[in-house]
């Protein structure tokens, strides 16, 4: 089959590799649509950082590069033992996460921080989503109905992520609650996604690219350029001049961090959802006086996973294929894809990739 | 009346001011002991940093320097209107906090992080503990029995400072929990005594000075010195591998912030107690991939004030009134008060000055 591995920085090729052949226990899947996610992109430009190499392989499977890239993925289950409880041609969406199961943070269901914790596409195992099929255990499989387009389903990885991270702040009940989100790219879109299905009162956006602007400026409810006005004084202005109660950091430097604890209100939260280059310098005297909360947000769990695929099929995140902004063959994954997201990141929220001729 | 009044860096004079006239619903408090704290020693070393000026007065009381510092402090009633349903020769511990009330964080009784607070010692008003008399709302008064000795009876405003943080951590039953303290100074300690009057499975502290060191091991499980080995894997060898759950800085330097984060267990949660000169640079893969909580924890409030002296009154911070390394007389604040505190400052935890012949 055909699929696009990763060999190092800069360095990803789509070449023939034998078809998986799943455990007896296991599924195939034929996959149909993969996104390309800020992750893999950061293997693309500086990795190998998660992806394990001969010398440092991985900590379940023992994979080590080259490795299939791709974790954001859906399909058609294609073989499948009677034990699965799937049936052949069942589309599905993948949780895409190995972990060890019996860890302290496994055994408190806290599976996103298992202490070996890793994703196919991400050199957990050797497989990924950005080739023609993948052997997974069923339990990763979560079942579509046939009325749901996969060409658009796979957006449900991201909106897991951003579902994660609006419960790491700690809030349930977001009706009477205002956000800051840090960054409109697939992160601070999916957050937006997931405040709007959890109906938030007000959700602002602090985005400087105007082509961005426009994108989330549909969904959010205010969007404002951060290097033309002030973020925390547009938000304490909207909000009886209190503040946000909570602020999503999709962006990752320190500008949006200095940004955000401004434009918290006194014993606010943020929450860190993105991957930083650099270190966070925390602006001490808002996180103190104020009494702040600083939470970080990792990955995702099989809940999330569940109630997200659970709101996407009723309805809840209505528009979210529109973060969609190109879909691309396997074959042109590193030039209209990674190349692209490269280039003219600006352009783009979300790039999806098919293995379908 | 004979009173310390702070009007620069390194210039705090003991001098006579007017004794204070109550106002018809206030009381009038004879000091008999009054910590120095260390955010009196920061005011006297690179000050004014909370003392208001002229030209910046404070918020409620429009106070400004020179003004009268100490803020922790216990005396007895020495005037009394029969509304306060005080008597006269009533020993209290004096709540030295000034808020609005009004703000949505006193409405919400979070009066530590009210938008306009102060400390009566910093500035609140033009009163404070360092000084024979002060002026106080009745309300702010807590009766303590005459078996309490007021030569120890100060240090309880400290305790409330590590109620309040113990607190902060999210963290209610701590039968099971691990703690780490950094820093074995007077928070640190507050911090320790707090987490021993609730019970803490394990307690451990991270003390670089040999004196500290000793008087710290008394109330510890274990005091690490970070010079000589890894407390991180420390901490580790003590909990199964796991790290502790939660962290107490009450250092407030980048190596501590590191070294807190290295010793927590995945989830965990670092509490900031310290006032930092720098800015917190924060560990970001330990903060990330252990998704740990960082919080803030500022000042008190009234719920905190009222525990805690409950419990010093329940006997629950016995051994507390070790903190104390000397008692001297206001005459002396300056040279065996604050100057000993900048000259000789790993000899002692906390410093009382009595302004009794």
């Amino acid at each position: 089959m055909r699929a696009a591995r990763y060999y190092g920085p800069r360095n990803i090729q789509v070449e023939n590799v034998n078809v998986p052949e799943p455990a007896h226990d296991e599924v195939l899947v034929d996959i149909e649509w993969c996104g390309i996610c800020g992750t893999d992109l950061h293997e693309y430009l500086i990795g190998p950082v998660i992806i394990p190499t001969r010398e440092k392989p991985s900590g379940i499977k023992g994979a080590y590069l080259p490795v299939i890239m791709g974790h954001e993925f859906c399909g058609k289950i294609s073989k499948a033992p009677p034990s699965s409880g799937l049936k052949i041609g069942q589309p599905v969406m993948v949780d895409p996460r190995i972990y060890c199961k019996s860890c302290y943070t496994c055994q408190s269901s806290n599976t996103n921080i298992c202490t070996q914790w890793g994703f196919l596409g991400l050199g957990a195992d050797f497989g990924g989503g950005l080739a023609e099929s993948i052997a997974v255990r069923p339990e990763m499989c979560y079942p579509l109905p046939d009325s749901v387009s996969l060409a658009d389903a796979a957006v449900i990885e991201p909106l897991v992520v951003g579902r994660h991270a609006i419960k790491c702040s700690g809030f349930d009940d977001f009706s009477l609650l205002s956000a800051l989100v840090i960054g409109g790219g697939p992160v601070g879109v999916a957050v937006i996604h997931n405040l709007r299905a959890k109906g938030s009162k007000q959700i602002f956006v602090s985005e400087p690219t105007q082509r961005r602007h426009a994108h989330v400026s549909q969904i959010a409810d205010a969007v404002f350029d951060p290097t033309k006005l002030d973020v925390g004084e547009k938000c304490r202005s909207l909000t009886n001049g209190k503040g946000v109660d909570v602020v999503f950091d999709c962006a990752g430097v320190n500008a949006g961090l200095q940004q955000g604890m401004d434009s918290l209100r006194r014993r606010g939260t943020m929450v860190n959802v993105a991957a930083w280059e650099t270190k966070p310098i925390l602006p001490y005297e808002e996180f103190m006086l104020k009494e702040l909360n600083y939470k970080a947000a990792m990955s995702y769990d099989d809940l999330d996973f569940q109630e997200t695929v659970a709101d996407y099929l009723a309805g809840k995140f209505k528009g979210a294929e529109t973060m969609i902004t190109s879909r691309i063959s396997l074959e042109d994954v590193v030039s209209k894809g990674f190349d692209e997201l490269v280039n003219n990141k600006d352009d783009h929220v979300k790039i999806l990739v098919t293995p379908q001729k």
